[in-house]
């Protein structure tokens, strides 16, 4: 039987700066610019960030959200996952405002969104300092929370994506299925993180990536994809492609200083070499939606 | 080499009631009763909950709490292991008030208390009404918290157990092991969820311990112990004696149905022929204290 074709996200900002990556994309032309690049080398799923196009600040500005689905729209049919305004924002209601929005015109209707399926201490470690560089953050996403994100994204025909980082979001994610908050087949991201010692999440190997997916349901028809932040990712990619799942890369969740600052899309060129050297073709965006049960494809 | 003893905790009540099992202690009397009968079945540890001796709901009366401490002194060793006001209060402070008196004077010190190291949301799923049984419940333990009990429990000589429930507190307990919250040996213990679809936690199975084990630093010297909460634990017990770890037990987890709900000692009685069977001596609470670098024994 011939192996499930690969689907690649690109994630193309979060909220790096261009002191982090040179190739940080800021205003709407240059993610759109950068998502249609990559869907030319073979990425099918784009992940962005609004962000000030001047200063590169976090936005939640729904026009700026808007035009990048409209500017990616009139060159691809790449599959659009903008964010929440999850870490700036504490109600679900104003982490989704934006996306209500945008759903209101089949234009700028984005196709799915991210739900981080855990609630968790937010800290990162410095290994010089021996201290944490924060000591209460608290990322909430309580179960209700989940819930609205859940329930809000179907009325509007927005696909939700179940983010998961430890082994209760699989646990959870079983549950949602089971009562309807998702829809089968399950699409969803494992996410890993590569710094040492965060309070949070598991770690960016082979290893870390197997620790969650050993608590799939067996006979599952999950479709996730594997992202890695803080760190080199191509290990846990390999990991992905190896045991048949998707993956997602980007020059906000590492800069690759080690590969001398690589595009976007030139990440997603590797990523396409490293498939076909253990045998994985890639799917188009429009195989994407076919496996991922998206409609979409709207404007 | 000949394999380590098995140190055995028995943790007696917990939150449960005599709904659930008919041998859950509430009173002081009951609590160090059933905990001096376990440690001469082989326990060395004791964890326990204050309860109102007669409708047992939870209690955080320092009596209560100091009581039990001078009545297992008189017949036993046993290492004492008192909750905090964990579920209960919402400060750190709060939690820790009645370990700070009790440990004012020698003769009711504890020797150590459990620090959850995560933030998480903690709803039960009912898998029959497929629905969760609460919606916005969250256990809050920020690091500020968790620097807190830890510091405060070094200063008035009573010792912090990284309480690990997923990969994360690997994580941060390595770290806290860094910033010299935690001192070498660590003392920790694995917990395990064995209900359904929890929205926390590790399947309680030899592969959700494993999943845990597997981010233990190579070459440390951790002395850890796994629990299983809402399941039979027998499986995961089987799985830490076999990997060289400790146990945990208690009527207060898990009822015991299957086994025609037997009491705290015959289930150490069960775990001392579990270990035996597979080529493991238990530790008598002398050895164990050494094992766990605790000094105590006060009293």
């Amino acid at each position: 039987m011939a192996k499930q074709k690969l689907i690649i996200e690109v994630r193309v900002n979060e909220g790096a700066m261009r002191q982090n990556s040179p190739h940080v994309p800021y205003s709407p032309e240059e993610i759109a610019g950068q998502a249609v690049d990559c869907w030319r080398q073979g990425a099918s799923v784009v992940h962005y960030h609004a962000r000030d196009p001047e200063t590169g600040a976090p936005s939640s500005d729904v026009e700026l959200y808007a035009d990048v689905v409209r500017r990616i729209r009139r060159e691809s049919d790449l599959i659009t996952f903008p964010t929440l305004g999850a870490s700036m924002l504490p109600t679900a209601q104003e982490r989704l405002a934006h996306i209500v929005e945008m759903a209101k015109d089949p234009a700028t209707r984005p196709d799915c969104i991210p739900v981080d399926m855990l609630t968790t201490n937010l800290d990162w470690y410095d290994s010089e300092r021996k201290a944490f560089n924060s000591v209460d953050r608290v990322y909430l996403n309580t179960t209700q929370m989940l819930t609205y994100l859940c329930e809000t994204t179907a009325a509007i025909g927005v696909r939700p994506v179940s983010m998961i980082w430890d082994v209760s979001g699989v646990r959870l994610s079983e549950a949602f299925l089971e009562m309807g908050l998702y829809k089968d087949p399950l699409f969803c991201e494992v996410t890993l993180f590569g710094d040492r010692f965060v309070s949070f999440g598991h770690p960016a190997t082979i290893r870390g990536l197997h620790a969650l997916l050993d608590f799939f349901p067996k006979q599952a028809d999950w479709q996730w994809l594997t992202s890695v932040i803080g760190g080199n990712p191509f290990p846990a990619l390999a990991g992905a492609i190896e045991a048949g799942g998707h993956v997602a890369i980007g020059v906000a969740d590492h800069p690759f200083k080690e590969l001398g600052y690589p595009t976007n899309a030139e990440l997603v060129a590797r990523v396409v070499e490293l498939a076909r050297s253990m045998g994985r073709e890639v799917a188009t965006a429009a195989e994407a939606r076919e496996m991922l049960g998206l409609t979409g494809g709207e404007g």
